[in-house]
């Protein structure tokens, strides 16, 4: 008699995948819903009691992969995210990622073991390989293939960085970024669009090469000393577009630090919204993201998979917030 | 036949709590359990195999009700919990609870249905009937009754900020802070202790009143206009003690806005570290807590629940960071 093993492997899919669909339980992309149920019927196989045993129910915990919940947009974002998916019947799990490829290969497993009813990816590992696609996965500001995805119009937001810089009459630009972003790494997220926009922009609008400093990634919240020091060899620069505002404001306390005064001599534009907490100086300009439409667009995309509607993937505008660095 | 139904009520307790003693699952507390152990055996109770059933076994899941996850020290303290707790193997779920006490509600039934393996509550509600001391809660600033906690030393650090601003030559301090650490209001949290151990200290070393003010705690961010007209109410003042960075941050920025300087016209004490995020100003002088020092204490008692051990109450020490604004 056929077991659910030989279901499976004649599938091609995991145990807890065919599982699912003979319990009508759990989310399972429509395909591959049809071609365990052809297979099911060809070779004749049976669900026995122990087979539904392994069924759990759907359990509405949501797990969020985030490399450092402290950073402030992606807390910003953590926040939303609970309150929006929470509207849904939701409950949110953390997981604090930042380098630990191993600690998101576990809540992935979480995610196959049916523990939790859907994940949040927010990532630049190289996890590809291990995300199972039948299952309800959604990603921030990356495209995996066959994941539905959230990002931000990073590409514009590019754009608008740059006519902002040539617009106040800069010279010379630079822009700095984190090797994740980078023309040369395994894995390229959408945030890497940040970069393209403004390389395009000022290439049709700028008359001299944008000066590009790509830096390890490390743990998103600090940049290498050696990103300063490139930074002050080129005491041409006058208009800076940072890849975050966390990095922008780095940046800048270290031209003022070696005399420089922004905006007067350099103009500094972030990214992610000129945001900040306990700010006792001036208010940054950067490129603002919205982590409460993202985090409608994220929960109303999990909602989706449950739903059995197709989940499409969603842009969402950025603007412009003026400020006092440019 | 006795039921389970007659040693809950005969114990005084829930099903839930019977059940949890008879299979041995799940937290219970010690004085608990044994009422429990000597209603069955006076009543003859023998648990069938639908009681067992009701067992669920521990998921390994923690919850942190938090006001809001994008206060600074919040979102430090959610983040280093996290990474405590994943180290005991548990997972986090965040609970933004900000003014919502029913949202806060629906945890707490999580953990008595099993969903949830403890409680982690950082909470001004007014909550305490709600609470189930027998299952595993653990309180952050704040006492309730049998619920073990975790503080910061409060009094201590209104002591160190009283001090400093002395010893700096303040002639006429000013405590801020929110009313849930009023003199008036049904909830009295740790918190309180800021401003008794700041009294207390200027009242043994200083010649004049301190003014206090109290105002609505509103969402932990903003805080009301009237502070600060009532601040400027009171030119002579040349000493500020804050309840938190947060509130501290807009004060400063509002007194620069009316032509005073901060530190030479008044000096402001924060409290919670100084730590800032996109700060282009001066740095924050404040009575520092530790959201490590915090977050490892809080998973130790967790794991104590679990692990049989005595859970202790837990006083984490303060220090004072030396900035700029005093």
């Amino acid at each position: 008699m056929p077991s659910i093993k030989d279901v499976a492997r004649k599938a091609g899919v995991g145990i807890a995948t065919v599982s699912r669909v003979i319990n009508n339980s759990g989310y399972v992309k429509q395909s591959t819903r049809e071609k365990i149920e052809k297979v099911i019927q060809e070779i004749g196989y049976v669900p026995n009691e122990i087979a539904r045993s392994m069924l759990k129910q759907k359990n509405n915990i949501v797990a969020f992969i985030i490399p450092n919940s402290t950073h402030l947009f992606f807390g910003e974002l953590l926040y939303h995210v609970e309150l929006e998916l929470f509207k849904y019947g939701y409950k949110l799990m953390v997981c604090n990622s930042s380098e630990s490829m191993e600690k998101e290969l576990e809540y992935l497993d979480m995610l196959k073991n049916n523990r939790v009813d859907a994940i949040i990816l927010l990532t630049n590992n190289d996890i590809e390989q291990y995300l199972n696609k039948d299952l309800p996965l959604i990603s921030f500001d990356r495209k995996f293939k066959d994941v539905p995805f959230v990002a931000s119009d990073n590409y514009q937001g590019g754009i608008l960085a740059a006519k902002k810089l040539i617009d106040l009459g800069c010279d010379h630009l630079m822009f700095i970024g984190d090797d994740a972003q980078g023309d040369s790494t395994p894995v390229q997220t959408e945030v890497t669009k940040r970069r393209l926009g403004f390389m395009s922009y000022a290439k049709e609008h700028h008359h001299s090469e944008v000066i590009n400093i790509e830096y390890p990634l490390g743990n998103y919240i600090n940049i290498p000393e050696q990103v300063h020091k490139t930074v002050l060899e080129h005491p041409e620069v006058d208009g800076i577009f940072a890849i975050s505002d966390a990095v922008a404001c780095e940046v800048i306390l270290n031209l003022e630090k070696h005399g420089k005064r922004v905006p007067e001599d350099v103009k500094v534009i972030g990214f992610d919204g000129g945001r900040s907490f306990l700010n006792l100086g001036k208010k940054m300009t950067s490129i603002s993201q919205s982590p409460e439409q993202i985090a409608h667009a994220i929960a109303e995309s999990i909602h989706s998979f449950y739903a059995n509607e197709k989940v499409e993937n969603k842009i969402i505008p950025v603007t412009l917030t003026n400020g006092e660095t440019a």
